[in-house]
């Protein structure tokens, strides 16, 4: 049974987590036994119906469809994969194919809705400040009637009254107004006695007119998409305050972990971006409709929303084809700051309401990074200053107040739990802070929600590797340190060793959890991929010496952004090498900067304006065409860096051998 | 027979001829034998179906439905009263009925495609010379291709492009670009391998792109909607040329012959603005691909068109319900001029092309009036200057380089037949000048078309009132001159007089064309509407005395626009008293000057911004509210005034008797 249970593997998304299914269990128990809490009202006797999941690799060897199954699922989505969970066991017919079979692959997506527990979602950070100016105007105005002497029409009437009424509002003649707008004029002028409420975007158009004064009901929407996740923050216009924010799992990742796959998926699919345009406008209207339920707003009230993501969830969120972005030279299709209405988007907001779009700055570096810019407001810096963005792809800034340079590192999606055995995402259960005792190696950790350990996610893998290192458990180059292999911690067969965080009985997974050679590689990759990012434009500015000053450029200052910006440990973060030796008083965790960029930009108008001007002044680093790039990549390798030299405080190191 | 006879008149539209039936003959029979073509191929047989036409009232006392009409008609078309011509008679069973009743009305409208002939629709006018300054620019760039050096966006290498070459074409950026267009942009930028063609609107917005060098195919196209009748002109914008034009009855006719009868019309119908709506819009596409062919283009090589109408036509035009309009005050929704996509309006030419429709000045004085102004340069003559625009609606515009003044008059339909016993619009057969020989009362007349005459249109009228005058047949009260009803021209019964304008045998009608007693009537008021009008605002202007200058303003010349007014003899005009009493050489008819409007603003953006400015400076007066109204009506109704020292040069009526 240890053989065939070791094959027969599933790979539950979104929450990336590979877990064994015993051939007596149902998805169901399985989920429930590893502490995954799903939805069932029935407890897994197949009679509610609501533990429905998409199976979408691997379908063949489960058990055909029940007819409970049969009963809650149409014919057309039985087809596509979807299943109870309560249903859905191994087919014992097909035993012998899996043995046989080289470890086929199970892929199960968990729908949003299944799923009790909110994913750890970063959707606070840090806001410098912002003046409120939005483009969102509205105001009331009573309306003059026309008479047999002054039969002025209705527009003309609403701007000499807006004119006489010395308002806090210009209308220029003739009058921007949305056609459709137009139409339903005479009607809504006589509504309330020719008492309506002007709803004027960027002091140009009006994009709606009330019956009555409806000036309190003033709301935008900020969004920040992400390859995995998405965050909407519902504020008041008139005065500033984020009345409630809502986020969810990007449904994006059921065609695709990265933007690669899924720009593969648009490629090789007919009506592919269709598909995934409208899932990622589904999920935004799934986040207005639960911002405004528990703001007590209607849709309608929302006359504005902001984006911020990276360059294919931009081009995908407008319906555009994101193609070329994955094809060398990787061109997006368009840059600048976009404004569209929301209907041409399907966006359920007002219906001639307006929606911004961050620009973007290159192929991989996209709308967030602006919104990283915008918001951390490194462009005003007096000291050279690195931002990382940290999120399933990896952005560099390098800038102050005289320049600014970015590029994209490929830093894999470790820190996502991706290509780790053990890994996850930051889901409930994931852990998040490990501390080893180098006396004994014993392993003190912390889990998100406190729950039992399932996986662990980004934060916990730098400390992981962190604490190793001073542990000595692994070397400098990322070995395991042959010296102490025997250590009842290690698991050793012929194939690998691998390293026990969390024993098998602390778990509910029937095994332990562990940190292989591979997945020190791993991380070895993607901590090198930042920190020589970083290097390699730092080297562009200082050959290209902008100001032609005599000393090098240094790097004065760190803000780490993005979710995992937020919760790592930044000693750790810096300890394994992945950012610059600087004093711990100059690295700033700035939470959720693209989303605080987003809202920014919605606050105040002003800023989009700041955006477009800021375009000009980003120069972006093609990092991979670098002639350094292969030996400042492999140097980064190493814990912290081949040459100590670059980390001169971390004297720890000095104990620690190199190989 | 007789008496029967005279019961059934079938009133024909759009041409607005009654004609009698006779029960023994079928309306295809009817209608070949006063020579009105219409279309068939079989003759009358029943078996080619081309002959439908729309019975509008009546439709009970004709024959049911027979099989052949079965077979062409569809069964909901023929309960809307659709029948074949040649199929539909007087149904014999209600010939009694048809005696009880009191003169039944019967209405058959004749579909534009029925007609063979076209109307006499005025498509020419004065052009004054515009400089051409289209707001459609198109320009053919070849966009440099991105490296891993310089991986632009496809938008902003465009930009890039258009700058290094030094195009005659400024983009702004941001670049305004239709979001659907951006959509398609890679695509389309690698169609023809970097070169595409940019059209770009009004010196801002991109709003076609297209693969290759299309720079020659640029087109526009300016439309007349008259209450009656159609006109587009297809131009190109390259060199400004008139490429092609076509004309039609403007089919809304169909549900009533004027602008009131229309508002009527949507008031009592849920769904009649869309209704009217989509049939002007569907007229207008017609002209579309009239005009396209007829140059050898295709309607997506159109990016532009421009609109005059009167306000009714414009508001129903654009989907904007005109209920307003029609109720006091008679105020529009809107007067400022639009630019709508043409999208928005379902007009069939290029998919992201512009819609520019010319400001209103009022309720009813409307864009087709702005042309009038735009094309005649009223505003830049030295002299007081009269314009009246006499289409189904009269409109006056009194003013020079100082001031311009401009009002509605209620002239009544009599100029375009109806009303008129044996009056018709001006469509091939009707009489369209006549000459009268005092000695013996014969009378010589043209028709249009030189076809066998069938009724008298407007210009007729006044010839024939006129010649009347001269011979004495009629005095300056428009009353017969009882001296000589006794010739042999004249028809008197107990209820009424007529003068014998064709005698029987030289129609085809089985009876005389005829002027009636009612018939003068309806002319003194027509032409004492224009001719007060003009009177009431010269004293409203005198009145108030803009500047103050001592002499009363005097009109020292005139524009005659409009179908009629190129028409009709302008000494006639003067000889009953429509236009004040000034040389001949300073009176000068100036065609379709609306339609010659909405070409300029076509050829020359430039247009549009001063047709803006001029609402500024254009007073409306609500003529029927001035307490003079009613006295200047009265006075106006007599040959030529009431007060003979308004016609001082006039010197015939000394010898005419008042009464």
């Amino acid at each position: 049974m240890d053989k065939k249970d070791e094959k027969i593997t599933i790979n539950f998304e979104p929450i990336s987590r590979r877990v064994f299914l015993s051939i007596d269990k149902s998805l169901y128990e399985t989920l429930v036994k590893i502490g995954i809490n799903i939805k069932s009202l029935c407890g897994g006797l197949g009679t509610c119906g609501k533990c429905r999941l998409l199976v979408q690799k691997g379908n063949r060897f489960f058990n055909p469809p029940t007819n409970a199954e049969k009963k809650f699922i149409n014919e057309k989505d039985l087809e596509k994969g979807y299943r109870l969970a309560c249903q859905t066991r191994i087919n014992k017919n097909f035993i012998q194919k899996l043995e046989e079979s080289n470890a086929p692959q199970f892929r199960v997506f968990l729908p949003d809705e299944l799923l009790f527990e909110d994913f750890k979602i970063l959707t606070s950070g840090i806001n410098k400040g912002v003046k409120l100016n939005p483009a969102i105007k509205k105001i009331f105005v009573e309306v003059k009637k026309p008479t047999l002497e002054t039969p002025i029409a209705d527009l003309e009437r609403i701007n000499a009254s807006v004119l006489s009424n010395d308002l806090d509002l210009t209308l220029n003649y003739p009058i921007n107004i949305e056609f459709d707008l137009l139409k339903k004029l005479p009607k809504i002028l006589r509504e309330k006695n020719h008492g309506i409420t002007i709803t004027q975007w960027n002091e140009d158009k009006i994009i709606a007119l009330e019956p009555g004064n409806t000036k309190e009901d003033n709301f935008g929407i900020a969004f920040d998409i992400g390859t995995t996740t998405i965050v909407g923050y519902l504020i008041n216009l008139n005065n500033g305050k984020i009345y409630s924010l809502a986020s969810k799992l990007n449904p994006q990742t059921a065609y695709g972990e990265d933007v690669i796959t899924r720009i593969t998926y648009i490629k090789d699919n007919e009506n592919g971006l269709q598909t995934l345009n409208s899932i990622v406008i589904g999920a935004l209207n799934d986040i207005i409709l639960k911002t405004c339920s528990k703001a007590k707003i209607t849709p309608s009230q929302i006359y504005e929303a902001t984006i911020v993501g990276n360059s294919v969830m931009h081009h995908i969120f407008l319906g555009i084809n994101p193609i070329n972005i994955g094809l060398s030279p990787y061109v997006p299709v368009v840059q600048q700051g976009l404004n569209v209405k929301s209907k041409n988007l399907n966006l359920n907001i007002n219906s001639q309401g307006n929606v911004y779009v961050l620009p973007l700055i290159a192929g991989f570096v996209g709308a967030d990074t602006m919104g990283v810019i915008i918001s951390s407001d490194i462009e005003n810096e007096n000291e050279l200053t690195l931002a990382i963005d940290i999120g399933t792809n990896g952005e560099i800034i390098i800038g102050n107040n005289e320049f600014l340079l970015t590029g994209s590192c490929a830093a894999g999606s470790a820190l996502e739990g991706a290509h780790i055995k053990d890994g996850m995402r930051a889901a409930a259960g994931s852990i998040d802070s490990i501390r080893i005792e180098p006396k004994n190696l014993e392993v003190k950790y912390t889990t998100i929600k406190n729950r039992t350990p399932l996986g662990i996610c980004g934060s916990g893998l730098i400390d992981a590797i962190a604490e190793m290192l001073k542990s000595n458990i692994i070397t400098r180059s990322g070995n395991f340190n042959k010296n102490i292999i025997d250590h009842e911690r290690f698991i050793k067969n012929d194939k690998s060793i691998e390293f026990i965080l969390v024993k098998k009985d602390e778990t509910s997974l029937d095994k332990d959890i562990t940190l292989t050679q591979g997945d020190i590689r791993q991380l070895q990759m993607a901590k090198a991929a930042f920190y020589s990012g970083a290097r390699l434009i730092l080297k562009d500015l200082n050959q290209n010496n902008i100001k032609n000053q005599k000393d090098e450029y240094e790097i004065k200052q760190i803000f780490l952004a993005g979710a995992f910006g937020n919760y790592i440990n930044k000693e750790n973060a810096k300890f394994i090498g992945m950012i610059p030796d600087i004093s711990n008083d100059k690295i700033f965790q700035i939470g959720n900067a693209a989303g605080i960029g987003a809202q920014n930009c919605l606050l105040n108008k002003d800023l989009r304006k700041k955006a477009q001007k800021l375009l000009n002044k980003i120069q972006y680093v093609e990092i991979a065409i670098k002639k350094d790039f292969q030996r400042e990549y492999a140097s980064a390798m190493y814990f912290p860096h081949l040459n100590l030299d670059h980390f001169p405080n971390l004297k720890e190191y000095e104990n620690i051998p190199k190989r």
